[in-house]
Order: structure tokens, then sequence, then C-alpha cells
């Protein structure tokens, strides 16, 4: 059987730049791999979600892994948590947390506690999980992740992902009071809870010895919880179920950790792979090289290009996307091509310009046995956009890698 | 911030035509600016509907604003109302109208009542507003607009837009019957209602003393009203409510006014504006201009190329088309492309051969700061196919402008 290995540059897909002279970093990289990819494959572009709708990683993900993210997606909490590890059943309400910086009234001073190291973050965060509700069926777990980063998530019966941030989302504002998104007893229930574990983890925190150690040596206390992005787990088959493949996911970035958890797959940790511009691209490589002999997809992601871009860091941008050139090219080393389809896009673009997300599609091509050779030369924007793929949607690329590895189903007779 | 003008060639696009040597009106005129924005921009194709549906101008009108029109529209009644100044409310239930002439059998003489001058279509109009309807929750205004047209708006509780047309449109047949098309309670006493209020407007108008008059100097009694098109205000959430700007309409015909107004736009009236091939085009261009220095999407209508269409005239198509070009060259003068994004389109092919709305998909081209120019040199139907937007649906353009103005919302992290 053919195996399958889809190569995502995190927001390596750009805008036309005046630096560039009007070409984006990936036209203006040297990419020989990619470029051979491109002369032996199908082109296209992908609206990740839908024309002129900015993703975030973590829909885009669930998108190119070909669901729906329209109808899948509530929120990044749960996928934060899946892929740190952190069990969440269907039905938990799962949200994103940062440990802060509150001053006497509540007004946030620092967003992430100074970047509170992982150690005192999980001493507090030991504490925190000691907090009684006051609705007996609900019970939580908090969990420290890295540095200031955490997850809460609420188990329980008639919860609700349906509720407003706690995190306004910038310094020198007051926590603000989740608020239920709509009229149901469960979304006005759950912000309830939200609320009143707000108030028990600050009066936990603020007079926690490691707070009190904290300000003793000059640094910020984390003495607030601040909550976003609340969301229950994707309801989505599995790959497993739907193609019969046995799929990986080798990603540093835990919201697409999550995604790909979310769709069964398996996480592997790579030495070396730390979601930065610095992390090890060719220990991706073989790892993913590696994975692919077992299994039967590999989704390969790096998260190095989006960093770059959201720095406006042109230069490194044209430099993490010659790294991935370069892993591109250890892959095109490492398996067969007439065993294996090869398919290299990007979740979305963001705009060095800018430094956001941005609705433009993103280029795509697909390599392999099969494949309709379409005469494009080069892995671009624009030069995916004269290919044979046309203009698709993300939710349409995992059905046509599928489909020429002969594992979607047939529609009728 | 970026701004957008929008210009729409009703009806510009078109089939190739023998008399233009198999081009099209659009291929065949002579056109620097539209070309220029070729040149500097990226192309393609769309479907305002559906492949091979054709479609109104009201209907495509709401899709090139980014509306499903399939979900939003349900009839050109309230569009009209809208376009025409008249106040309409949700609920409301509102028809286009013709003042008519008919025997003394309710068969249709004339549909336009010889094309009926205002003046008196405003006595007849102020007679039929006295009519009492039987039911007293319902009551109704009756506005004549240009000499034969008409609005009829129903407001109360109970009222369904699902009514068949008392107008057969044409002329030698008798006038029908509105109809319900559920089986809704609503929709039954909303046919009653209209038969009751034709029956009763023809008793007022037989004998009014302004058809009296007409009949004595040869004219064509206006003794009956015609109905069609019922329908309610769509229920869409305002451009300025999904994106944040501040739109300005500048159109001269009623069903595009009315869309644009129930997308909450501004609808700005321009002196010498005729919605004929006689208008001021360039009154209109330097009106947008204007315009675009408050606010920060203009969609600037012409109406021309459509009727010249309808009239087999493929002589006066290109000459409007010409005009079209130069409008496009006042607005390349007058506003910067480095602060502006400029696209052109058309909202349906009409065919000056059939003489109809087709369903061929139309041009479309978008110029300006950050676009993913694509070697496309120049403006018509075959050449923006091979642009790199593709094809791509009416509703996917204002989102794609949008993005490109940083205002459309990303959707996830």
């Amino acid at each position: 059987m053919l195996k399958a290995v889809l190569v995502i540059g995190d927001g390596m897909a750009d805008r036309p730049l005046k630096e560039l002279n009007w070409k984006t970093p990936l036209e203006t990289a040297h990419k020989p791999s990619l470029n051979h990819v491109a002369k032996t494959g199908i082109s296209g572009i992908i609206d990740p979600i839908s024309p002129g709708i900015p993703p975030g990683s973590d829909t885009a993900t669930l998108a190119l892994l070909g669901y729906n993210p329209l109808k899948t997606y509530s929120g990044r909490g749960p996928l934060e948590a899946l892929g740190s590890n952190i069990e969440i059943s269907r039905g938990d309400v799962a949200l994103r947390c940062n440990f802060a910086t509150v001053d006497e009234n509540l007004v946030i001073l620092n967003r992430r506690a100074g970047r509170i190291e992982n150690e005192d973050g999980s001493k507090l965060a030991a504490s925190l999980r000691k907090v009684k509700l006051k609705e007996s069926d609900v019970d939580f777990l908090f969990k420290n992740t890295v540095q200031h980063r955490a997850v809460l998530v609420l188990h329980g019966s008639k919860l609700s992902p349906s509720v407003s941030d706690s995190d306004p989302g910038k310094a020198g504002m007051k926590i603000l009071e989740a608020k239920p998104l709509d009229k149901s007893e469960e979304a006005e229930r759950t912000a309830i809870i939200l609320n009143e574990l707000t108030c028990k983890f600050h009066e936990v925190l603020k007079k926690h010895p490691v707070n009190i150690e904290r300000t003793k040596h000059g640094k910020l206390p984390a003495n607030a919880i601040l909550c976003r992005g609340a969301g229950v787990v994707p309801n989505v088959t599995s790959l497993k179920e739907i193609y019969d493949v046995d799929a990986v996911c080798v990603a540093a970035t835990s919201l697409v950790r999550g995604a790909c958890k979310a769709a069964g797959m398996k996480l592997v940790d790579v030495k070396g792979a730390t979601g930065t511009p610095q992390t090890d691209f060719i220990a991706k490589a073989r790892t993913a090289v590696q994975m692919l002999k077992q299994n039967d997809f590999v989704l390969l992601h790096v998260k190095a290009p989006d960093v770059a871009s959201h720095d406006g860091n042109i230069r490194q941008k044209i430099e993490v996307i010659e790294k991935i050139d370069k892993m591109v090219g250890y892959i095109l080393e490492n398996v067969n091509l007439e065993e294996t389809v090869l398919a290299v896009t990007s979740d979305h673009t963001t705009s060095s310009f800018t430094g956001n997300h941005e609705g433009d599609p993103v280029p795509v091509v697909i390599s392999g046995f099969g494949v309709r050779i379409d005469g494009v030369e080069s892995f671009g924007e624009r030069e995916c956009a004269r290919g044979g793929l046309h203009r698709i949607r993300g939710m349409d690329l995992m059905p046509i890698l599928m489909s020429l590895l002969g594992r979607t189903k047939k529609f009728g007779f």
C-alpha cells in the first residue's frame, strides 16, 4: 500500500513584499527540493477555511486533516489540552490559561507573570487543584504546561463551551467576568463556575509561599489565572476509522498536536524540536521517515515560518523556508516516491508586513505515484496557482491524498 | 487603514458574439484603464450564485456584498422598497407593483399603463391609500416611484412572503389570483389580502377622475395594479457589524440600492445618474472618490451595459463599456492604489444574443496593496479566467476584499 507524508509550513505563505521586489519569501527562497516536488507533482492553492477568512493554526489543521472546521471547532482550549497530553473526554470543557500578575484591584500588570519558571508553576498548580467548587457534580483539572501556560478542564454534566474569556488579552485591563454566550442554562452555569474559580484561584495564589518568595526576589508573583478559548473536544471520526490509516503527528506546537490527537493520530516527540526557528529540522524529517515505516500517514509540521512572519523578520522567514527545503530534501532522499505520496502546503498565509494571519489562499503541491503532473516548476504562491489542482478548500486535501492511497470509499455503485 | 472600491458593471459580461468575430463586447472594447487594473491586479471568474444559474441584479448584489443569496433573498419587493427610500420593517411583506391597463374582464392591455407620468401616478396612489382592508390588524402602504412603478408594503402580524404574483408578466392575459405558495395560515391570509387589494384598487381606479381624464386625452387609463416579487427584508448582519466598515452605495437602480440598504450601507444620489446608457459616468466616479474620503467601502454600480444587452444593442454595449473604462480611469487618477483596493466585476452575464441574464460566470479583477499580481494583462471574460483567483462564488468576493483591508476576523487561534 502507498503511504503519505504531509509537510505543513506554519504561516509559510505570504503576500508580495516591497523589500523582496514584490515577491514573497517563498518565491524568493532557494528551494531546489520544494521545486523538485512541484516539477514531479500537481499544484494548486488552498483556502484553509474559505476565501478571505484568516485561519488559526488550530482550525486550519483540523481542515487539512479533512474535517469541516466550521462544524468541529469550538475553541482552542481542548486542543491545547490534548496537545499537552492532558486527558480530556467528550463533554469536558477545556480552556487555555495563563499565570498572570495582577494588582489588588485585579488589574493585569503582566499577562505571563514574567514567564514564570516551570517549577514554580507546578507548585502553584498543585495548590490550585485543592480548591473545592460549590457545585458538587463538577470537578476540574488545572495543569501547567510550559512557563506561564496552563490548561483548565471542567468535567461534569450540564457544561457548555459557550462562555467568554476572563483574559482581556492585554495588560492594563481588569480580569473580565466570564459571561454566557448563549441563553442556555449550561452556559450560565459554566460561566458561574469559571468566575468562582477565578476568585478562589486568586485567593490561593496571592498568599502562596511560592509567590511570597518570588516577590522577595524581585520576581513578579503569579497571583491570578486568566482563561480563554473555552471549547469541547472536536466531535470527529478518527482518520483510522475513515481511511483505515495508522497516522502519526510530528509537531512541537501543542495546538497542532491537539488537533492531530483529536483525529486519533499518535503524537511523537522529537529531540531538538522546539517549535521555534531554532528547531532541529533534519531531526524532524528523520523521525517522519522512520514513522512512515510502521504507519500509513505522517503529518510533519514546522512552526518556524509563522514565528518569523509574526516578528516581521523577512530574512529569517526565507532562512527557515530554506531549512524546510532541506528537510523536504531529506525526505526525498529517504522515501521512494513510487511508494509514497508527498504533499507540501502551509496552514495559512502570515503576512510579514502586517504580522497577522491573512485570508489569502496557500500553495499546495502533491507528488507521488499516480498524480497528474501539471508542468508547474516551482513551489510558490503564484506558481502553484497555475497548477492542475486549481483552488480547493482545506478540508478537500485529505480526501485527495487518501484517494491517491486508495483509501477513500466509493460513494454509490 | 486601506479602503476599497467595488465597481459593478450590470450585465457587462457576455457570451462570444458572431457579430464581433466570436469575441465578447468586453473583449472588443477599447479599455486601457480596465486593462491597467488587470495588469496590476489578480483576476478570476465569479459565479454570482452558482454555476449555470442566471442571477438577478438583486440576488447578485446580495451575493457580491458577501451574503448567501439562497438564504437571504425572498423576493424583489422589499429591495425595491428600500431602494426607493420607502420605510419597511422586519416582518413586513413588500411587493413590486405596476400601474397597468386592463379591459372589463381584467385582461391586461398594457402592463405599464403607457408608462404613466409620475404626477398621475401620485394622484392615483393617494386615492389607493384610502382603501380599507377587512383585516383590521393589517395595514398597507402603496407608493408610486417612477412612471408605472410602485411598491406595496403590507404591515401587520401573521403575514408571509410565500405568495404568487398577480402579475402574469405579459399583456393579453388576465390578472392572476395571488395564491399561497405553502400551506401556512400566514401565506393563505396574505394571498387573500392581496386579492382583496387587487379588487378594491381596480374599483377605485376605474372610475378615478385622473383615468377619466387620461381616456379623454387618448391615454391609457391606469385602472389596475399588478403585483409581483413578494418578499421580506433580507435578514442580514450589516457590513458595519461584520467588517466594521462605513459603506456607501453609488447606484441609480432601486434594486441595487435596496440590497445595499439592507446591508446597512448609505445611499448617495448623484446628479445626472439615471440608470440608463445616458447616465453621467464621470459624475458617479467623482462621487465614489469623494465618498471614499469619509468611508471605507464604496460600491459603484452602473446599469447601462445591462440595458444595452437586453436591447441586443451590441454597439451600445461596447460604447458604455468604454465609458465605464473612462470611469475607472478617473478612479485610478484620483485614488492611491497603495491605500486603496480597487475591484471591478459584473453582477451577471447578459447575453446580447438572447437578451437574457445567463448562468455564465463573470470576470473579476482586484488591484491594490498586497495582492498577488498574476500576469493577466487584459480585463475580459476569458483573460480573467486565467488569473490567480480562479473561480470563486459571488459571496466570496467581499471576504477577499475585506481580508486585503485587514477587516476579516480570524477563525481559530
